[in-house]
């Protein structure tokens, strides 16, 4: 039987999602506390976007396989309040559900949505929120970084915004990449079907320089079409990046979706 | 010369908003830092809404009377760049000005804007606001809520809400108090003239008892009406609170505001 939950989690005290031996990561402290809960030796479980050390997320979503033994805990509507119980503050499972038919946290998202928060004046200046918002000493204009963003949208090969990984595709189709100044700060929205690794901060590091004036507005467009990571487009701090929402289609697209990503991402099925 | 100053706060890492010898407090923060960067010996401040031990603000004011001679280094639009450079990471100036005649952060004031936070079940949980709002246990109906707090409304003596403190009266004007569902979770938005000590989380412990059906609806206004601190009203936690906001009235009122607050009040004009 496959699970399906959703978390959150605020990055600063982790090493990132992914299990690493002697690190403190979002990955351990779930596997542990499932298997507390259900009493499981061993819990495996795979996620929709595998943040980095210090990204926080909202709407992770995660699967993981359980004996049908376990299928009385999951029946039990408290579930999730004992996994929060079992987890530490700084993590908490916002829903769990048992998955539908050809399900694939990983697999089977069409999208996933991140928004990177930066400050740019003293107005915005949240204490409450310092910990998810990045303080930038200099204005920037959103106007121009609306103008910079246009020029990056649809599929093409990120690898000048990608830290290069053997053998992985940097291929990928950016959907969305909106910067709206709201209640006096930056939020700029990016969607894709897939970030390869520093991907969004890569691209908010090119928009902040546009923003500030310091890269003429076409060159992050440039720099893409170039194909090489460039020095002026500095990758901008985890803390101001939380992944908020992963999109799924309709129940019966779930397998030929994860079919399609497995192959294009040169991934066994 | 008067200035006015809008500050922002976690009050997690502070023994409340004023100065107290041996504890760290915002207002000692922002003494210090005043006195720092405008290199005076001794900085007095006044604030409009005295914060508890760990309640935080987003709209805090406060004025400052400094000596003329510091005209130039306010006239500076980086001052408070200058004084968030100078203040903990915990607190932050996020608009300074000098202040229009006759403004009094306190007396001046016409209402204050408080926000409660609660979070009552797994789907709002967001462990990256876990330090502002308050994970309750039991489901509440915010139905329940809101006929409770149309008995609260107006002007009363508040005394079965309030801390008392020695000749000083507890007669204030609730304008709102107002419980609504959003984003999963409960915020309540309470505005009032003015509050007394421990008022608004009393008034938060009597509507969640509402809310949860422990406490019939009628029964904090009755509860007001008797005039008595009632066991069954628990003062909630520090930590859900947020001062979000203060009310002035048009510059050429500043004063007579002043003098009106005051007198009812009992304080020296």
């Amino acid at each position: 039987m496959r699970l399906r939950l959703e978390l959150g989690y605020d990055g600063a005290g982790f090493s990132g999602w992914a299990r690493q031996p002697g690190r403190r990561t979002v990955q351990g402290e779930l596997e542990t506390a499932l298997g507390r809960v259900l009493r499981l030796e061993s819990v495996s479980v795979t996620c929709a976007g595998r943040t980095d050390a210090g990204v926080h997320a909202r709407g992770q979503v995660v699967h993981v396989d359980v004996p049908d033994t376990v299928s009385e805990a999951v029946a039990d509507s408290a579930l999730a309040r004992r996994l929060n119980s079992a987890l530490p503050v700084d993590v908490a499972v916002r829903d769990v559900a048992v998955a539908p038919a050809g399900f694939d946290a990983r697999f089977s998202a069409i999208w996933r949505r991140y928004v990177y928060r930066i400050c740019d004046q003293a107005h915005c200046l949240d204490p409450l929120q310092r910990g998810q918002v990045l303080a930038w000493r200099r204005p920037v204009s959103t106007t121009l970084m609306v103008d910079a963003a246009a020029g990056l949208l649809g599929e093409h090969d990120f690898a000048a915004y990608c830290r290069p990984r053997e053998g992985a595709s940097t291929v990928r189709t950016l959907l969305r990449l909106e910067p709206l100044r709201t209640k006096g700060r930056v939020e700029v929205t990016v969607v894709a079907d897939a970030f390869c690794h520093h991907m969004v901060r890569a691209l908010m590091g090119a928009l902040v320089a546009v923003g500030e004036g310091r890269l003429p507005v076409e060159e992050p467009s440039r720099i893409l079409a170039a194909g090489v990571r460039d020095p002026r487009v500095q990758v901008l701090p985890a803390h101001g990046l939380t992944l908020e929402e992963i999109g799924y289609p309709d129940d019966e697209q779930l397998t030929a979706r994860a079919q399609q990503a497995r192959a294009r991402r040169g991934e066994p099925a």
